[in-house]
């Protein structure tokens, strides 16, 4: 059960292992005058289980799609809640993925000035990576990811059997975050996860594995600068290249394979720039191709000016450079602010061009 | 200039006095790169200093009325702070009174996930009272106060003389929470202020010493209670029956002019339940006439019904109970659970229908 618990400056909070969605379910606090924001397409799958734990004039569904996550799909959404009659002391739960999470997060920062709120992460990335950490990112226009809160929830819950039914790619986008986490974490558990996930198909006990192993790497990074104003910015290896590719592509590649195509981008960049062993690129290369194909080919129809916009209007920027992780080799990440003119763009065209030519 | 500095979980933040307004608004850090956001009537009446001050293409003007205090609104402010190329490390300077304080708190804590603020407060009751405590409250459809933040400025700049120019309803709309501040800090503090206020008619000087004095006195409750959860309740003294009469008058009575109809409210009802005596009452029923006539007959007027349904959806009620600050005279306020049916409702329909005889 009390897996993890992990510090925060609104609240600690723990992280919690169920044996299945219904336990899980079961034991969310006050349930019966929670307020629910479901994801609708996983309401779908797991109807059932939803159905017997949930009284259905709780539930909210929302759609998991980008859209949803802009300020201007918020209003709706507080309608729902606040019709549901939710009061300060009730429960916001929150059962879904990445998008659920950002918004059920900022529902719950705002709503009241500050409401608890439980999360059950669905997909492998909220579960192996963002379900801790706190943070919320909402959209507004065209700009992405530039409104959002810290408020952690004050329970995750994680049900490893919904693992099972993932897509073949949402399990990929998670893999995305899990091997980011190894990568930081140094060569040995990078090495053991690749070992395993040799033939791998989806087995949930090796997801699960991997859930918790991730989980443990980020722990110390999110308690040692909860603010992302430090050493938390490591967290974002792969992030600016890989939020680009992802938005110039209108969302046609998934973030954690965005994140995996990203990483060797800031790989390849960091090579050039003489930080990291060639060797070191190559080899990274060879590894995680399996992990991101064929979307090398979609990035490389995406409109590079898009790239290039996304990059610059990237919220870590301060001033003409760009603020991005690279590295020196396995464990190794840095900040280092880079010149977007004579750097970024040079080394994300060849990138693309050069460097992904099987996609 | 540093007169106060107020502690609070996000960060210190100092309460400093300026002769006049221009020399406010060159301290703003960084303030040539800042975005404003200035309040449209006070920008009209102070043109001269602001364009000498702000540089034209950095300043955003709002309508200080309730609905810009929306959530529905603050889409188009977003996209105009956004537009202005605001950056992470950039300030939001804001200037104006208690909306454009909720409008700029609620920008500035979920903008990048927080930015650097400072606010020029430019109303009696901003400077008296809202400008510290941290607070933000954005309405919703017809749901008042639901949503908001902590969040506190980074500095606050007061400046006595753009109270010079208030009109006499706005200096007793302040004067309201200046007159519950010395209530709760007891005896002492409210009759000398009545002995100041005995010929007011607007000194600058008698204000700027109440502005000084109402800090003083509010600065302990929200430092030791900043998220409202204890102690600070109290400064809710006279704001359940307030907001409501507000919000039934369509935003008829001024805030502060509200709350001083509240307070009445508040202490007639703790007298009716015998835990305030009945000459405390008396005596704050004559004290406090001429601050608030002749919007007793506004409230007469307001539909009853708006008024309960208002007090039922205040946010800070738990069940089937109001919880309201009773008295029990000078200094002595407490949090009480008052049903709903059998204690408020008659002491308000009383209040209304025979306390406020000459309006």
């Amino acid at each position: 059960m009390g897996m993890l618990t992990i510090k925060s400056r609104s609240h600690d909070y723990s992280v919690e292992e169920f044996q299945e969605l219904g336990a899980a379910l079961a034991s969310i606090t006050d349930r019966h005058r929670a307020c629910y924001l479901i994801d609708l397409r996983f309401a779908d799958h797991y109807a059932r289980a939803l159905q017997s734990a949930i009284p259905a004039e709780r539930a909210v569904y929302v759609e998991a799609a980008e859209e949803q996550k802009s300020f201007e799909a918020l209003t709706s959404i507080f309608f729902e809640v606040l019709k549901r009659n939710l009061k300060r002391d009730g429960v916001l739960a929150v059962i879904g993925g990445g998008v659920l999470q950002d918004i059920g997060c900022f529902v719950a920062t705002v709503l009241f000035r500050g409401v608890r709120w439980e999360l059950v992460p669905t997909t492998l990335l909220a579960q192996a990576d963002s379900c801790i950490g706190s943070k919320s990112s909402i959209n507004i226009g065209s700009y992405k990811n530039q409104i959002g809160t810290f408020y952690p929830p004050h329970r995750v819950l994680l049900t490893p059997d919904v693992l099972a039914t993932l897509p073949w790619d949402e399990i990929r986008s998670g893999l995305g975050e899990v091997i980011k986490l190894q990568l930081l974490a140094g060569e040995a558990g990078l090495r053991e996860l690749m070992e395993d996930l040799r033939g791998f198909h989806g087995q949930p006990e090796i997801l699960s594995k991997w859930v918790g192993r991730s989980l443990q790497v980020k722990k110390p990074y999110i308690e040692a600068d909860e603010f992302d104003r430090g050493i938390r910015n490591l967290l974002n290896y792969g992030h600016t290249f890989g939020h680009a590719y992802e938005s110039a592509t209108h969302y046609g590649i998934p973030h954690g394979l965005g994140v995996i195509l990203g990483i060797l981008t800031a790989t390849y960049l960091s090579s050039r720039l003489g930080l990291a062993p060639p060797e070191h690129y190559a080899e990274l290369k060879t590894l995680l191709a399996p992990w991101h194909q064929p979307y090398g080919k979609v990035l490389q129809k995406a409109p590079r000016e898009q790239i290039f916009q996304a990059i610059r209007r990237d919220k870590k920027n301060t001033g003409q450079a760009v603020n991005c992780i690279i590295t020196r080799g396995f464990g190794r990440m840095e900040k280092r602010a880079t010149p977007f003119e004579e750097q970024i763009i040079p080394a994300v065209n060849n990138f693309i061009e050069n460097e992904l030519g099987s996609g």
